[in-house]
């Protein structure tokens, strides 16, 4: 099982520090991924590039992060029939309210999968990935229950100082 | 194929008028679906039931819609390990602004895959419950590309007036 | 006097910071309390196990921090009788805006008594819980003036500088 | 049990369309209320005698509406120990945002039980009133759980259009 | 003069109300146009193919509206050197909020010039495009200059009702 | 002249920092002053006591500033017939967008003269109360513009690195 | 008493049906007023004028009210000594928060005294300048008392239906 | 080439840190300019003198970046037929939210070409003026080209951590 299921793509370098959540959490789950840097505005030939042939690469779905007017995941969106999910990174003016109403706002039509704002929503992104694979993939489907479980049972064994 | 495969749930009756474009998808791509009014305030324990059985009922999706302080979506996620998709219904106050963030703001661990606002919103939900079945089940990924093509020709064919 | 009166719950040790200050009123106003980790994402059944049999365990009023989409209180205020305190906690993305619409825009037939974001909400949580007490218990009535009248002095107090 | 329980004030005539809903509610759960249009800004002193005077004449519990600037809430919170709910009344201009902030976000010391933006808000207001009222009248609990059986009745026995 | 020098597009018929003011602004300031649907989801290679062979067919200009999750205008800037000027057009949902946030948050090498939401933005999309023209065509500049100067004098001699 | 002309009140010590602008301007004015913390929550009946007896102390202004459910302008306001304006301070949650409305968004017969969030508020509501007096006494309305033509001056004097 | 003390100025014919509150005020309060439509953006040179004439021909209060991005108030504040009170009109897109925001923000050394969007605002505009009139002219400081006595007797003889 | 083609001018040297950035790119892209400190508020007469000469001097693109209630933008795009590009500065309060609506939401008739706020805006305020200028000047063309390249092989170079 080597071939990689996910995507995970981000528009700059510098969303990495949100985005390596999702990858660290597809790696806990034992789920193959590749990562890159792809900008909707800087690389578009290679963004749509990356799009088209994802599925055929053996691509099941795709995780894309990007802030501001974060365009990356609604084209990837547009141009392959994968699932897309995405992730709103925390921008420096508008705290992330503008790459999160960029992403979730699609047209009827074009749907992404939109989680929430910043490092939350990269984790969540990893864990959605497991939850649409484990569907096909028993083995997806258990390690995500045994990290569900393992992050109910933290909860459970959580302490507050007297 | 007459087992329901996704199920959509709304909060009350008054999102019916949202809800109906998710199920007019999910009927277009002949995905066989059950829709419900199912309140996570008013009926909790049911949603809880509906969210805990819907797997071994033989759901692959769930799909849920609500308003306000939108809780159904977020909620049903912590009970049930299948991909679930948000719907934020447009608000009478705040426009629906509270329903996306309360629904797409999920904590690390439970992700909701939000969609747009409103109608927009729920075609959405129906494909990308079509994209998340159709990785398993060809001929769901079959009917989802016919219908992305028929969009796309639409808006070729669209004519502005002289 | 020591059968707890107040229960307060958040949904992670995270939002301690925050709480912490409700404790404290408590504890100035001579009011039994208990403190816990609950989660409504993470710990579905313990949350609904805590409301269910709050009652019956003698708490009289529930104090509930969260942040981003806070489902904790108003999930808890779906369960039980009891009157319900949301605390919505500062978010590190949206400012805990996000917190404050998932807990305050509850549909009709489920209230929650909403207070500020952040600190000051959770002083006044403890406080708007002795007041709710105190129309039973003529000593907590008594503290709570008490506390109010050092408030004011120490405004009356306040020395600008020169 | 005649004497009102529940002072219901608001700051306006026009605030009447949103706050007959709290009435209504205190009505069908027999609590005794009074209502009275109370202006923070244009009948001051009014305002802070009938706050002063409020426990003295046997009420229990006020809920105060109001729309925009709305100081109705806080200031007669800063004038009586009895528990005040808030109610933001819809604004024409901002849509009850501006309600909403100036009621919730009071300082550490005073606290206002802030409910929902418009109608929702002012059923949930009646609501709180009787769970507040509940902890020492058991007859207005009995009356309270009777209402939420009901509305969960109405939500179970909902149908959706074939 | 009868080679469009200016590409008015924009990503459905439904954005034709709002678009039209921009092409009646050109054609008063007699600034050859072309006009199109071209969605940025739904027909992403046309949108490209557009975007690319813009400059060789002629265009000097490109004034692209779209709504919500608006990616028209930045995703054609980033396939193009000539100016991209992006309508934000009024969302059913969020006002436009969210368009205008989508097209003008662009990051730091792809710029949209963004105007106002909704028709006065259309209408100023129009006279930028004259701008940007009437620095190399001085017949356009002179047509601007008169429709400003007509535009005041409708100001100077406005009536207010006695 | 040595009649205070302006009442300076804040809600809180921690205004002061925001307020001393206001001072600092009415000083370089030689406008004379007072200043005292006054609270609306915490101390309504010194709010009204002052606000009563204003006028009749001499006062011709009142410079008010608070934060979050800012209510203490407005409450100045309601009792006295002197102009009173406002000055929104920074809330440490929302950025003073919450202090802002509950100042400005005014009903109809009770007006505060708001200025900005913050210490340019805080300055401008010194100038705002110089040219208020300006119209009363011509030195006053000397040293206003005396002021305006300094910070004109350096202005026009600054210099941008090479 | 002819001469106009007030100067209510307007961006467009279309502010005219906020800004006629003002004049209604003015007139109810017997003082002098004159109106006129003013356009920041379409008459520059005619704003610059009449503020900088607004002393000299016995102008001592400039009302201005515009909408989006509304900068006639500030504007006209940057050239003129006289207190200038600015009325952000409603907007169509933004519901006149961009109106507010681009009023009230002005920079330390220039006021704008900000009254609340559309009608109320308007009013409280004629109020205020009142309000400043009435500490050099003791008749109109009784007109404003007289009307704030008639509006408190309106809302003491406030009637809720039954 | 020495005569300035771009004029940058902001209205405080406070905005420097951000409008360098605008003029890092001109000089990279070898474009002459100038620059200066030009405030809306506090040097209205000059603003008006910079506007209308500036055609005459030589330029054809004022590039003009502010903060807060931002008018230096629209005030100087109504005093010349050059187009104008707006800068919105990062507000210290509102982040530049003020800043962009004070910017983007022009009337129609005078348009302002607005860009992201802050630093990314900046940079892309200096290529839109390459990109209208290189319509004439096919050397500026030549090298925007070449920059938008070196943009796009940064990106394509990018590593992510192992």
């Amino acid at each position: 099982m080597n071939q990689p299921l996910v995507g995970v793509i981000m528009g700059s370098t510098s969303d990495w520090d949100t985005m390596q959540e999702a990858c660290a959490i597809l790696e806990k789950l034992k789920i193959p991924y590749e990562k890159k840097v792809v900008s909707a505005h800087r690389t578009p030939d290679l963004m749509f590039e990356y799009a088209e042939k994802a599925e055929e690469r053996g691509l099941e779905v795709i995780i894309a992060g990007a802030g501001g007017a974060a365009h990356l995941p609604g084209m990837v969106a547009s141009k392959t029939a994968l699932p897309v999910i995405g992730v709103p990174v925390k921008s420096s003016t508008l705290n992330g309210l503008d790459s999160l109403l960029s992403i979730v706002q699609m047209p009827g039509g074009v749907p992404v999968a939109t989680v929430a704002i910043g490092k939350a929503g990269a984790i969540n992104a990893g864990l959605l990935a497991a939850q649409i694979l484990g569907n096909k993939y028993p083995e997806i489907r258990d390690c995500f229950m045994a990290h569900r479980e393992a992050v109910k049972q933290k909860v459970l064994e959580a302490e507050l100082p007297l």
